[in-house]
């Protein structure tokens, strides 16, 4: 297949469909069940039915892309772990012993593992795309991350994986990040695109003291200082004070809107792609189900700024797509539900209002 | 294999393994991610290493015990549905059609329907167990809701359902109910044992006026003031103003308990049963994991009783263990993050307080 382009994306994403919608919500009210007592499970799946374009959305298969990448603010000591770490951890993402690796195969997911811009080499394997935007981002407290080329680039990379894993049978697809740094990218552009301070969308991240919170704070300060990234310009935003695998992941999200399938965002980094996919093209947010409320400070301004309101909340902050993951059985669990359950009529159940069971259907 | 007795089970209940905490507390420490950062996954594993006794607790099999039962206190027009729906639903449950049917299929969950006590007729099937204390307790506004035997037998045939799925290879033991007008009862029984006032515990249910809930409120006081249970005496709580399927579940809890077995509760329901077995004993509290918060008003009084924290919050009130079976993937992911995740030493993962990978493990 020809990869599309990001233009070719953002022209494609649609609105939702309104009709089956409405079915849907109309089917939630005829199964056997008071109305509403699956509460959130409902919402869900009327999203899915107005995504998919079907009273019925069924999920076949899931996939997770995580995309990996450098940072070269770690110069400025924002973090808690060596850089060496990223590309370690992709080895160990492959190798099958990460979280990610662990709850995609429990869960049945199809992993895609990206190296966006790994600062050191990773070895091949079957599982890891290279797109290598190049070996890490420069340090944003001097100058921008990267050049436009370059931020364009991942965003059409994130684009093409994405209409990948939905051609190969994803319903539903999460992204997830690995990046020594990232945090202090995705505070940059949170506090860019929803207009918060510095101090408002800067959390510890893998850091422990105050002292190193400070610090972090100062240098996302910094960053937006001499870079001055334009909020009305997401590309530019990405370009300036981003990180390959935010722009790949931002990629996904409106490659995975134009194929009408479901995003399932993961914590803070997912939801920095988030912001900057919304920008690009707001309609994307009805395709987006946020999976969970991250630990990490300024995640919530995010999933406000997104009028989206996450299906978990167990007091996680690891990325690599795993709240993403441990939210795709409660998706499944909404859809199951709609698709599946019989009507009160075909049930024989009595209804809230009736005093009698209505006939009996024919039997199993 | 012989049934079990009540006072064997309670006999054979005992402390977890806080050994194997203590290793699992251990080995989340050496796992690639920030301590912590699995956030409640962490606290379920180790509690589960506690429960099965093994820093690696794996979870090989799931069941889901639903009872159900009548409650003749719906004479008192405390409800939203007739009677008959008590019947019909789980007629629904065995040939498919509800929540119940569509999750545990969904979820790999093997579900074993006990009628307990249901006032109409149910037809036979091979997943349903039919204990038949009665066909739907007294009115409680009346006298007792069963006798002393009665509640006894309940108990009892709960203890063996979960001694039989545990023995059957269930490592997690979900609780779910169905009974037309349960809830007053459930909220006699949080009443009772929690001190709390019946307006404080007592919900809509499957109401939906102002006045129906006063009129409920009212009912629950009358129940308590003709009966005066005694808080206590569980057997008498349960007794005066429980549910045979309370009962039942309440049996399950302290069997699953006895087998080492995790128990997982559902809502406002099971959550009455668990405060009858905690009181019977409490060390079953170890043995517990709140699946989710229930949106009916009462429940948080009845899990802060417990000491409980519920995984989940959904806005769901549907009973019938719905919200149990959608924890248990999370309780899995828990299990198989800290039974199948590789260390820093495993992996070739530079951890926060060294500078350099150490030594490279043999490749996978």
């Amino acid at each position: 297949m020809e990869p599309i382009t990001l233009e070719q994306a953002i022209r494609r994403i649609g609105p939702v469909d309104a009709g089956a919608r409405r079915r849907a919500e109309a089917r939630q009210l005829r199964l056997t069940k008071p109305p509403g007592s699956l509460g959130r499970l409902e919402q869900v799946s009327v999203q899915l039915a107005g995504i998919f374009g079907t009273e019925k959305p069924r999920i076949q298969g899931k996939a997770v892309v995580v995309a990996a990448a450098d940072h070269g603010v770690v110069a400025q000591g924002v973090t808690g772990y060596p850089q060496a770490v990223t590309g370690q951890m992709v080895q160990n993402f492959l190798a099958g012993g990460a979280a990610v690796s662990a709850l995609s195969r429990l869960l049945g997911v199809r992993r895609i593992i990206v190296d966006a811009g790994v600062a050191s080499g990773i070895r091949n394997h079957p599982d890891l795309r290279c797109l290598s935007a190049g070996h890490g981002t420069k340090d944003i407290t001097q100058g921008p991350a990267m050049s436009s080329r370059q931020a364009e680039r991942c965003l059409t990379a994130g684009v093409n994986l994405a209409v990948e894993a939905a051609r190969s049978g994803a319903d539903l697809i999460a992204v997830g990040d690995m990046g020594i740094g990232n945090t202090t990218a995705a505070s940059a552009i949170a506090a860019t695109v929803t207009g918060k301070s510095p101090r408002e969308t800067t959390g510890k991240g893998t850091g422990r003291t105050p002292e190193e919170l400070e610090r972090k704070v100062e240098v996302v300060h910094r960053a937006l200082a001499i870079n001055r990234p334009d909020p009305g310009n997401p590309l530019d935003v990405l370009a300036k004070v981003g990180g390959f695998e935010i722009g790949v992941l931002a990629g996904v999200i409106l490659g995975g809107s134009a194929m009408r399938r479901a995003v399932v965002l993961d914590g803070f980094i997912s939801g920095a792609a988030a912001l900057l996919a919304h920008r690009l093209c707001p309609a994307t947010q009805d395709y987006m189900i946020a999976s969970h409320r991250s630990d990490e400070q300024g995640h919530q301004a995010i999933l406000t700024c997104l009028g989206l309101s996450p299906l978990l909340d167990l007091g996680m902050r690891l990325g690599e797509g795993s709240g993403a993951l441990l939210a795709m059985p409660i998706i499944e669990a909404a859809s199951t539900c709609l698709c599946e359950m019989a009507t009160f009529d075909e049930a024989g159940v009595s209804d809230r209002d009736r005093n009698e069971a209505p006939a009996e259907s024919p039997s199993p």
